[in-house]
């Protein structure tokens, strides 16, 4: 990052999907040059989560150099549809621009660094990024970020599974469950799908598709499941409805593959 | 990895994709743990990278703790096309196989673990596992194996850029050059081209693309430009053709950020 004097410095660090050795040298270090973390609370069902970003902060970074800021991340409307985009979704951007915006300005100094702590890849899935812009363009106040890597849930899954991504020169395609929702897509044959609160893959269980699917990837309460979807579908659902249970909440993720027709 | 005496155990573990710093803690805890590094080497070009690996193992595991192998990998046949992968493709997989059945088997002791370090992260785009499940197949030589993710080229790409893979609720599709060349993608506005050795992008300049490219991504040769593509893309011709010229080889990677029609 540029070194400019006087303007606040920001990092948004990947930190891996729930395995806190999935950490990179690069993390540890952005870690260990950080003033301020900004830690986002979502409610009490990711109170885990919370969790598991202090206990990195514990091991990483030495007592004493850096200070929390914990703020209440605004609930977004489900009301219209309940599926995890709804057209709230520029509303609730704006909220949480807002509270961007007041963490920068009053709790960071004008020579300090701060850091968000994003689950897996800041690529995937986050509105971190879109946040800091939002931020920037509104120019009440001045910082510069960086943007560390991480491993996100999508390259967990397919290591514990041992498997690729995509097949020999083709393609993959990282989509959301509400989109699956609307029919296998186009022009491809391997898609990973997040942010599945239903269980979408059902709908392919007659197909000639294999499944790679893994829960609470990399945390101890890992579990994964693969094989033709008519077989493993079943079973998929079964363990998630009891980890959901058990555990008052579930992260899941997985790839479909479907045998080219070709 | 489960740990049964007797069997050979391989490590299949991603680096990142140039950046030594990207290595995670469990990639570093598995260099650490591994008696024997398999390097294939691929001809003069791909000599920095060979470099890069070794430069990593002095700086992160205790001298004669271990041994490194380097084998020729057999080159590709390009004749039929010449593009990344052609029909010979089985061939030079299975010749592959009888390279890395024959390291095992030979330099690998029984109670041993050997690692195959691999560039990025493994599921993108990389033979190694289809290799190690085609040795495996064979029958000749047992052993078990485990994979650890890595940093891809595309995390890094969009993290150097501060740009997310996708855009909120939308899919993102990873392809090759090759496919990109048959068309853009359908039902997707956002792709990241890999291996792509003809700037097939340029086939998009003048259509309302964003692109967001990078070559020798995490190097201290690194390159980036983005911007709506009929400006960026004579900008990056011309700076590929100089760095290739330069360096004798080139790796980019970038994403192509179509505005939605709807
Ligand atoms: C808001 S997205 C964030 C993704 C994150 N940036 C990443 O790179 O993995 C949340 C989705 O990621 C997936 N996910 C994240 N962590 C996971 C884990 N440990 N196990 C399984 N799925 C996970 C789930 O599909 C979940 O719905
Ligand atoms: C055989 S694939 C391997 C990809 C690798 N497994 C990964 O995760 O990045 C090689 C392609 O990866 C991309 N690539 C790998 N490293 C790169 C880097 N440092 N900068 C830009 N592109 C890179 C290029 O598109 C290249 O053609």
């Amino acid at each position: 990052m540029r070194q400019t004097r006087g303007v606040r410095k920001i990092h948004v660090i990947g930190i891996g999907a729930g395995d806190p050795d999935q950490l990179t040298l690069q993390a540890v270090r952005a870690l260990r040059s950080t003033d301020v973390f900004f830690i986002l609370e979502k409610g009490e069902v990711k109170a885990d989560l919370t969790g598991l970003r202090r206990d990195m902060l514990d091991a990483h970074v030495p007592e004493g150099t850096y200070r929390v800021v914990e703020a209440r991340d605004p609930e977004r409307d489900r009301s219209a549809g309940g599926s995890a985009y709804s057209p709230a979704v520029g509303d609730w951007r704006s909220a949480r621009a807002d509270i961007y915006e007041r963490l920068i300005s009053e709790e960071l100094g004008e020579e300090q660094t701060g850091a968000f702590l994003v689950w897996g890849d800041p690529s995937l899935y986050d509105s971190t990024l879109g946040i800091l812009e939002e931020v920037l363009e509104r120019g009440a106040v001045a910082f510069e970020y960086d943007v560390v890597p991480g491993i996100s849930s999508v390259s967990a899954l397919v290591a514990r599974h041992r498997t690729g991504l995509n097949r020999v020169a083709r393609p993959v395609q990282i989509t959301t469950g509400r989109r699956l929702a609307e029919g296998f897509p186009e022009g491809v044959d391997d898609v990973v799908v997040m942010l599945d609160a239903h269980q979408t893959f059902r709908q392919y269980a007659q197909e000639d598709v294999d499944i790679y699917w893994g829960a609470y990837i990399g945390t101890p309460d890992e579990i994964l499941v693969s094989g033709p979807i008519a077989e493993a579908a079943p079973r998929i659902e079964r363990l998630r409805a009891e980890a959901r249970e058990r555990k008052g909440w579930i992260m899941d993720t997985y790839l479909l593959r479907r045998h080219p027709r070709d």
